[in-house]
């Protein structure tokens, strides 16, 4: 007999109840894009801020991805964040704004439920997993560390710019062991939510400061690219210096990366680490079988052309070329809302689904997922 | 008696006669913009292509800068690159496309006029001057190994994203030295000339790439910042490495830079290095007394707000702090069509007038500076 | 026992073989996205210029659509415009330059090629069809007065901005007659091709004219909503007042109307008129259940927002109000290159195609649609 | 002897202590900008929120102007809205928010301020006087029949986009009379204030909406263009339809006109009309010798490229032909924060003390202009 949250047949409980909170926001609107019509999980809950509650998502929600709001949700009623955790979601995707995650997440945590959250308060919490799946799934075991209510758990989707860096740094670590990062990132407004950033910072100009995201660049690929100890992550001894610009693009992060290796290696090897790159066939339905993807023409990755490959999911990598001063360079694009968010985060979630580590909550209280 | 391009006094013959070649084009339409009213130089000869030639220089160009065409060049009747130099001219400025520069520059230069070009081609000629004037106006004196007619010279402008780096490397190699620089640059439209880059290109979007840009931030700076020898410069050895970005900016090239230092110093140290940076107070037109500005402002400098400082001829430079990986950090922004092309361009001939390497021509052939 | 072009039962014939003229340029590559997968349609010749002829397609083009070349196309040779038509084919999609066009489209159809044209050359030719067709596929009928080779004939697609005004107007001329219009256009710069417009043009700026434009806005809608004639159609009387504007948007021309009608309405007769609209269910593979959406919300339409409405294929109205000068404003917005372009195109070729008027060539020569 | 606020030699009392309301604002940033160094007027008070209060203007605002703040200001102790008026200054200028503006504005007239506001709240009551100097300068005297305090008045500037509309036509209703105007706005961002618009609304798009910006360009040009009664304006019988646009320009609205007018006129005597408009040599220091320039060039005006015409303060107005609907189209371009804000505003108080209408307080208590 296995304890609560041992691996198991996930899909007895399929779909499960899941709650977005930060509904109205532009995680919490794209978050919706992807859940509607998913197989595993059903939204039942919305949750935002008092003012939103009470109304119906379509009248709440200022929409501000192209097309409708998605008519599975348009007349669920929002409920407010004051009013408490919905014990009987088993899972919570989070979006909210970083001034209230910290908090809010730990009460539905405590209720029992599997929180996870793409806001940074938990992100560098010794106990709490920050995932990119391909990466370090196994770190979502880091939850059976932690003290939540029965069932409940935090898990976090790294920073936007940070996915992106990670994905194509990653393999290089794994095959040859990476040392030392420079990175100048281009990044996209939708990074910075509704309404975010001012039209007058980016009509004819660019800004070359973001605040709190060079610090995340500093530290977040440190723990991802860690090793899973017994309650905590060791970090992997790689040094970051990075420097973030905005940039006016709406969706997508540019990334010009130098990076030194611990060996010596050719073009070919590396480009052949990131094709190879994959996390196998897992069956999950927002699985990526192609997460990076390198392009040899010269002129690319360019946000508005590659930034949809594999429905956003997957990364583009272009211009690898000799570095003299850190050994490598190239440019690297991913989708800051996609894979650098919301799509991250549901990936997250089956990831941790298919591990056996969410199940169903039973008679209002939560149900292990095996018994 | 000194002999021809010695030293002497340049105002004996000022105003100078000058010709701007390739006076359609956008670097060439800067240059009148600020030779208008010139007290050195009186532009009395415009050259363009072919089909330019014989028209009103008003109605030949498609001006494209703000404001219109000034008066006193509007109806000058533009001259046929074809038709041959020009000796009653005692300068050119040269704005060609890099495609004919190199072999029209050289015909003028042998008929005795003195070319100051802003392209390319000549660029890294042994016995070139590649000149930011308040670095290395001293590599000048390089046009005495030229051995083209009498009176006649090529002296070459930087590349524009070349210029802004140079200006804030150039502190800190004289101070501390610098062995190794990594740079990432965003670029603004005006570099790439009318029509250059596609609206559909920039609109949502950056390029990770400009054709030879990159090459030439790996070489000019050694030389512009190497030892000036008999008839040629040692260049400095510093490693460059650069990645160039096309961004939707009109004006203003921006660049994130990482240095490493000969040896350690301190923040003060550097801002210090900058701030006391200048050519001294040499008289010139165009000089600039605060060639170089630090701004203590987190989220600066941004090329909207600080292209225009000391008129466009001075940088702004920002968020100086130490890198993990190289040493140090910044940001600096140069304007490119004015400290970057045309303005450093006019500088750089100011510079050889006072140093007596120019002078008029007489009597239809060229007389030196002092007999 | 029909003639040839008599209706009939087209499935006989498909998938019809079908050339894409101009194929490496934007419209081409929008064809060619369209078609990729098309069940009626399958391409076995592109044709470009001479100097991408002989190359496989993936190496001629410079794509410039998101994502990289269907594969399905990437290994086709490409054909030169200067070997002829290509009379094995039954249908071709013009995307060709205006400069080229005109001659070009001729000699395919003379050749028995059902030619739809994007291109403006024909357009006005008075036996021409000139068709949106949820407004006028039965202009189509036209081309049985043409007098190219057997089964060749020239079918024109309006201009990108006309379309989407026409089909606005066209349920309001049907219910209650159009006297007059002024609009004023926002359009987008792929409506421009590639590279199109200058950045320096769209950076912080917008230009307000178009070559050639306002004259297409003027003529165009007149003609769609004219009455077909024996051999040609009899022009609608309506005036169009057009402005033209080009905006720093990908896709999506954005169009600002208002109207004179002939009679009395309320603005709740006029959102009816509009969804109300469609071609009725003809099951076409293009065809558009809902081809005008009438939006409430304030702010819309919005060209980022709204352009992929029906995958691009249907326009989205809004902000309709009383104008105290003509009687009724709003603003529409059609995506230009999918319903503006080769959307729009494909769908006129897919009605030919069911009116029985295209049919595949036998034997080296054309086969009549029912023998 | 004549009363209060009768003309005199306004000279007695220049330069005049003034106050600027919401000065850490982008329009407030905008007065102090045109402010420094005036002739006529000395910065004395800077007057913004609560939260300003109490720290020196340079660390209380975040400026979005091109350079630094004006070192004339940057010591300057910013006062708190909520101390009330500072009745030691004899004008104030008002870039307040609408929301605090109206009875703010009460407060200091009746203090015995004289108040110039760029806010809307005051400006169609009907003893305030809505002036573009060259047009209406004799609406001034609708002060007269105000009721503030001894001195005290409100005079408003209008909207930055009737500014420009309202100098375009008011040539042409005195030399033709206007019947009907249809007006489609492009209007730049600063319009909207700091933050204003968000990026995420402008790139790639355009905004079909401003709210209640279409209100203003009904009701402001009839009042501007109306005859000055006893105490009112009886408004001009000018039917306006509006529609107004965002677009990402960072300064200059666009506005496409089409205009019935009374007569039959030609393009030339229209012309003629717009270059001979202009209000005479007043000799103030913000007059503006052209406020109108007509561009023959097919595609102008462009915000980028003329909207410093005059420094800001003239409209440039380009492709005038027949409308078949009205009769005339045209394009014209201001530059809506300085001619269509501060720089308005500043022009309508010079022109407010040469009509002797204001003068310094004297004695702790309101002096009249001339005793």
């Amino acid at each position: 007999m296995s304890g609560p949250n041992e691996p198991g047949d996930p899909s007895r409980d399929l779909p499960l109840d899941v709650a977005v909170l930060g509904a109205t926001g532009t995680v919490g609107q794209r978050f919706l894009s992807l859940l509607d019509g998913h197989p595993w999980f059903r939204v039942t809950t919305l949750v935002a801020s008092p003012r939103s509650a009470g109304r119906p998502y379509a009248d709440a929600v200022d929409w501000r991805l192209p097309g409708d709001v998605p008519e599975a949700f348009a007349d669920l009623v929002v409920r407010s964040a004051d009013d408490g955790p919905d014990s009987g979601v088993a899972l919570a995707f989070s979006g909210l704004d970083t001034t209230v995650a910290g908090a809010l997440e730990t009460r539905w945590a405590n209720a029992g439920v599997f929180v996870v959250t793409n806001a940074s308060p938990h992100r560098m919490g010794a106990d709490v997993p920050l995932v990119v799946p391909e990466v370090n799934a196994d770190h979502l075991a880091l939850v059976r560390s932690q003290s939540f209510g029965v069932g409940g758990a935090i898990v976090a989707n790294p920073n936007c710019s940070t996915i992106g860096l990670v994905l194509a740094l990653a393999p290089l670590h794994r095959a040859f062991g990476v040392e030392a990062v420079s990175v100048t990132t281009l990044q996209a407004v939708s990074g910075a939510g509704y309404p975010g950033v001012s039209a007058l910072d980016l009509v004819d100009n660019v800004v070359p400061f973001i605040r709190g995201e060079e610090d995340k660049l500093v530290e977040e690929p440190a723990k991802i690219l860690g090793v899973l100890g017994a309650d905590s992550v060791a970090p992997a001894p790689i040094q970051v210096s990075p420097q973030c610009f905005r940039v006016p693009v709406v969706d997508g992060h540019t990334a010009a990366v130098s990076v030194r290796l611990a060996r010596d290696v050719t073009a070919d090897q590396i480009v052949a680490a990131w094709e190879e790159f994959g996390s196998g066939r897992l069956g999950l339905p927002s699985e990526v079988v192609v997460p990076i993807r390198y392009t040899p023409r010269e002129d690319r990755p360019q946000p508005r052309l590659d930034r949809e490959f594999s429905g956003g999911m997957g990364i583009t990598i272009g211009r690898l070329r000799p570095c003299p001063v850190l050994g490598w360079r190239f440019v690297t694009l991913s989708h800051n809302t996609v894979r650098g968010a919301a799509g991250g985060a549901l990936l997250v979630a089956e990831h941790a689904v298919q591990q056996g580590l969410v199940s169903a909550p039973q008679g209002g209280q939560w149900k292990p997922a095996r018994a």
